[in-house]
């Protein structure tokens, strides 16, 4: 079984932490200068753990182990949201970091390799990292991507920070018994049912939207109400019955978020001829999703209908639910049991992760940390240090057990 | 009776509408160098009309009649909303220069001064130069005032088009008898109505509010619905509630709206910790702004004991209805009579004026020409070429008469 050292593994976590660190949380985004700065601490950190690491052509930083024998991928996302939490993705790439150290302390018959996957978080191009390594993304893509925040297109970055040119490294999934990721829950289930460690089964589908409303843009003294078409009330109306049915034809997971609203021109004074928000939900089931958008495209095709404004529903994504692999699920299980007997669970992830994108490659699976009031993207974020001493106990529990059924 | 000329009127709207023109409307923001370049030509026209003109150091442009006998002041705002309408504000400055004009070279015994004050749009600080030259402006808030859009600071402004250290002219109320202003309805009530000229009885009561709910920011996929705090549904919540209960109290012409809606920080998976909303009422019955108030106060506390999510309300303005005067409007009333029997009606004003700020130190009225459609603060707004001549008859002809009867 591998041992890890529970203090050393908070020193590590603390440490990356001071790269872009905000308040008690870290804004780094990806590739800032503090992104980069702990990108290159990353690499020089699996060296001391016996990998053999460097950064590609899409700041994925990947650490290999030339330890023979059959080869677990672990590792996760190293960049931040803006101003959010310290845990947010680098908690499973420093797991796999102490994975590695241990292992090459302990001379251990065990061969795993460690990535950083740039750009989880979507500052440029969601899943960047794990999609360029999976082979799952085109060159135009890279082309067209622009910083959300800056504009600033992402072959100016990628040239900005010095790997322009720099070849995208590939997966050799021939290499790999399979993929393990750890991620706090960013939920509040695990901490207030008092439990420590979450099974993920499968991550859930995620379908977003775009929806536009056009009405007509005039004087808010002047113009009598029964004389409006006013977009924003118009929103407000679809908004409110959004919120009225869904609950009623919710899973028992289903979520459902309007992210952001804007009215068009946005002025005191000025009734908006435009709106739009931009709609999500989520559920682990096809069939919630499918019922999902019927509902919603049948409450504007009434509003439609009504006036006096026009709606239109625009497809931003519908990503399917993602099945996350059984056997080594009861790897993680088992794992779970041994360190905290009766406090796992297993539960589909709410949430997007690389795990997903590997998911089509190699057979993959999650484990979660609890998130202290489910609270993330948000500086505040956080999980006890026992929690993460004990995932990561069980993390590399399983990894072992993992490798040592697939060595047989 | 002043006789204008109606065909230079329409060619002298068009010829300025030249400064900025956009689409069939202008844009002509407050000290853009269109904006200050239709300064330069209104003070070569207004001498050309034979009075004496000059800018002051918030770029209001003046020209002071040297005819003998009381004195009549006239005008409006030149520059224009963003990509806005060809008509508004410099409508009744077009139509004072034509009347002084017409005074001018028909030789007849009015003393018309004309006036086009700066900035009535709110570039920067709303009706700047009306405030500033009726005395009702402070130094201080000339200081720290910035364009709402670029957010440069106003003395850089002036600096830039070189009105710094240049004089704020100040009225002097013992030269007029009085005040009168001609702007487009931008509302639809004349034009829907088959009217031809609007006698503004008041300029209505504007309140304004800036409304804040704090919620908890967390992810959208990971977090269940139960747990969440979405700041974004509590302010649909209270936008819901006032699109039920306003129309149940309103007054007639009580006009409500959200401009501005903003959830923090708008990301598609983020459910909103923070959310903001600019709302405001207009009517012409201070007891009918108090009734709103109530309303608006009761719903916000009602929503607040509910929770989860905590609203503020913050006050941005609570400007009182201004009345217009009575000896003033029969002037108007009787010239709209003489050119447009039955065509004209009195009625409040929803959109806020320079008037209202004329009406604390001088007798004062406004005269609405129709807007087609109602449309305003859209570069497609518009007034037939007849109703903007027959407005300019009924103006020129008001004016004579208020000069007349001041004479005697």
């Amino acid at each position: 079984m591998v041992q890890i050292n529970g203090d050393r593994l908070i020193a590590t976590l603390r440490e990356v932490a001071q790269f872009g660190a905000y308040k008690t949380g870290v804004h780094r985004p990806t590739f800032s200068s503090q992104d980069m700065d702990a990108r290159a601490w990353l690499i020089q950190r699996m060296e001391q753990a016996g990998l053999s690491a460097s950064i590609d052509g899409v700041a994925n930083v990947i650490g290999r182990s030339s330890n023979n024998g059959p080869v677990l991928l672990v590792g996760s996302h190293s960049e931040s949201q803006n101003y959010a939490g310290w845990l947010d993705g680098i908690l499973g790439v420093i797991y796999g970091l102490e994975l590695a150290q241990s292992i090459h302390e302990q001379g251990l018959p065990f061969a795993v390799d460690v990535g950083a996957w740039s750009d989880e978080e979507c500052h440029y191009l969601q899943f960047l990292g794990s999609r360029s390594f999976c082979d799952d993304l085109a060159d135009h893509e890279i082309d067209v991507a622009r910083n959300k925040d800056t504009r600033e297109p992402l072959r100016d970055a990628l040239r900005r920070v010095g790997l322009e040119g720099r070849p995208r490294e590939l997966i050799d999934p021939s290499r790999y018994v399979g993929y393990l990721e750890a991620h706090i829950e960013q939920g509040d289930y695990l901490d207030s049912h008092d439990l420590k460690a979450g099974i993920v089964t499968s991550i859930v589908g995620l379908w977003q939207y775009r929806i536009t409303v056009k009405g007509q843009q005039n004087h808010a003294g002047a113009t009598r109400m029964v004389a409006r078409k006013d977009a924003g009330v118009a929103l407000m109306r679809l908004f409110a019955m959004i919120e009225e049915r869904f609950p009623q034809i919710a899973g028992e997971r289903s979520v459902w978020t309007v992210g952001k609203i804007e009215l068009d021109p946005g002025a005191p004074s000025i009734i908006p001829g435009g709106a739009e928000m931009l709609f999500q939900f989520r559920d682990e089931s096809l069939v919630q999703l499918e019922r999902f958008e019927r509902e919603l495209v049948g409450l504007i095709e009434k509003l439609n209908a009504a006036g006096p404004c026009e709606y239109e529903l625009h497809i931003v994504d519908k990503a399917v639910p993602k099945v996350m692999d059984p056997s080594l699920q009861n790897h993680l299980e088992a794992a779970a049991e041994r360190f905290a007997p009766g406090k796992a669970v297993r539960m589909p992830s709410g949430a997007m992760h690389d795990a997903q994108i590997f998911a089509k490659r190699l057979s993959a699976s999650m484990l979660f940390v609890p998130s202290i009031g489910g609270i993330s993207h948000h500086w505040t974020e956080n999980t006890s240090d026992d929690d993460i001493i004990l995932g990561g106990r069980i993390f590399a529990s399983a990894a072992g057990s993992i490798l040592k059924e697939a060595a047989v």
